[in-house]
């Protein structure tokens, strides 16, 4: 078997014992049955991956934010210039972007994947150089990867996830950076949803109205190109790595098997924004099971996000309109997901405290 | 003057040099202009508080859970027998209660104080017993409070305050513990914002159709009998000080002093949900610059609370429908108020890190 494949068939679904006894233990706490909302839901989810409960303490957390280019940024996408996505490489090495902000507060370590980036990057503490290719193909010309490089691309994530759980990591977090990258998701978003481009297509880092047009046109010729068009309901019509291959970026292929690796590990990983969302369409693709796995950090102001987590069946935590990517709405995420855990070591129960429960 | 007037005399609105500065930096900082959303409004919030730009990271934060019993309790207006509040303070200073868990994580002392518990409470470390009455009246028959017993409230709220803050803290999380205090809370929103019971009153920590038909027609009998009905819009009849002593609770009038005490001392005060949203209302009309002062933590499951939210104009951070109370909604978002203000702190600018800004 490839590691992709002995991946995929590591994966197991949530635990149903597990998530009944969590389910039961939340019920005996000193609080209202049902008080902390959607947290409770959180920790049963956590129980349920782990397969036992109360699910192991999230922390430590890790950052790893995959970075690529992107061949359809030619067509005018985005006001940004491919370099800044080699800058912002930098700019997380040095501890200066907002995700580096974010990873102190929650205490998340920070390491950078170069899976595309279309320049060649030094060496550097905190950087792994897993170089697919230097950008991928336009994906609105044609297949944007090869199967082949999806599949490097995909075990480069896998690779960089088992690294940091062997290091320790008992939460992975999926951070991203390539411009562009917002048109390959609204792409893969239309594929695996089966959403038109123009409900899904959104401004991502901020774009005016006639690049929005453009860039929904260039989805649209992507989706047509690629052979990816279809209705809601409908299958797919090519298989789920090829559909990633052909309109996805060497960022969103390592980020689903990063996702893959996590839940084969059965370490939870936080999705950020539409970018993760995207990929994990892909993941779930290859492996339904996947999602048990997942938490859903944030929702992002780019309407193909909410599309992702409703076709996945993932509630977000954090919905502050953040449309910035690199991780940053998964980290946000992290303390509320160490808080849902944390109940159910810490709370006493009502028996254990003295505390009378309400009336039948 | 009394310490009451001294706080309120001392409460400054948001400066308007530190909030244009803190926007401005904003726009310097490596990211697209607007992609922090919500959490670029609260950076900005910040610094009008605190009249400096970038504003101090808010840390270590402080919980206060204030605890009182409420006359109304003997209406059935919840499940709850009423020593569960006198058991709950037990349970926070064993640290067995959520709030406990919320605060660990996010690294929060715990304060309780004893405003109003319809018990004598043996001294405990972290127990500030400042009675100052065995439980408020029936809210239903006639005032709650004297107008002496809601100043000494206020005070005790201030008090509190100005003590943590002496202590080294550095950001105010409001909590609270009372049986049939989300009934007060209802009141206190009808009467502080015009809406009408039905409309804001809700299920508490629980209670079924009858007993909420029955909450309901409590609060419209509260607002009749104390002269507090009002139509939306329409100014309130009587004082803040009055509307707060005949529908409110022991805590709600200590909260709104540790929020007024806050504010004066210009630390900021994250609120948690319906019982601080009620108290907010109360502070805000004695001292309407106190709400430049306040983040809103969450959104409860409470219909009263958004309502109070509203009227504020303060937008949750959370909203996971969690309906406990305690300072857990204000506990959770202590991290993201922190994530917003590091970057203020931490983020390089386009110019320092030699990222290239888009194209115009």
């Amino acid at each position: 078997m490839t590691i992709l494949q002995e991946t995929i068939a590591a994966i197991r679904p949530a635990d149903p014992a597990a998530v009944a006894e969590a389910r039961a233990h939340q019920d005996r706490l000193t609080k209202p049955r049902g008080a902390l909302g959607a947290l409770e839901e959180v920790a049963i989810r956590l129980a349920g991956a782990a397969a036992v409960s109360p699910p192991p303490l999230p922390v430590p957390a890790a950052l790893a934010i995959f970075a690529a280019d992107h061949g359809v940024h030619a067509r005018g996408v985005t006001p940004w210039p491919q370099e800044v996505t080699l800058q912002m490489v930098g700019n997380f090495l040095a501890g200066g972007a907002v995700a580096n902000a974010f990873a102190a507060q929650v205490g998340a370590s920070v390491t950078v994947v170069d899976v595309g980036v279309a320049a060649d990057l030094d060496p550097a503490p905190g950087l792994t150089i897993s170089k697919i290719a230097y950008g991928t193909a336009d994906l609105s010309r044609g297949p944007a990867m090869t199967p082949e490089q999806a599949v490097a691309a995909l075990e480069a994530g896998i690779a960089h996830a088992r690294g940091l759980v062997d290091g320790g990591a008992r939460c992975l977090i999926t951070g991203d950076m390539g411009i562009a990258n917002t048109t390959a998701s609204a792409a893969l978003i239309c594929a695996f949803t089966g959403h038109e481009a123009a409900a899904v297509t959104g401004r991502g880092t901020g774009i005016d109205g006639e690049t929005l047009e453009r860039k929904i046109e260039v989805v649209r010729e992507a989706l047509r190109v690629n052979g990816l068009e279809r209705g809601p309901g409908a299958a797919s019509p090519v298989s789920a790595l090829e559909t990633l291959a052909a309109v996805g970026g060497l960022e969103h292929a390592a980020i689903a098997g990063f996702v893959l690796a996590g839940a084969a590990l059965r370490v939870p990983v936080i999705l950020d924004g539409v970018i993760a969302g995207a990929a994990a369409l892909a993941a779930a693709a290859l492996a339904p099971d996947v999602v048990d796995h997942c938490v859903a950090g944030h929702r992002s102001a780019e309407p193909g996000h909410a599309a992702a987590l409703d076709h996945l069946g993932l509630r977000p935590l954090v919905e502050l309109e953040l449309r910035l990517g690199e991780g940053t709405g998964g980290l946000l995420a992290h303390p509320l997901v160490c808080a849902a855990a944390r109940v159910m070591h810490e709370v006493a129960t009502f028996d254990s405290a003295g505390v009378t429960d309400k009336e039948a």
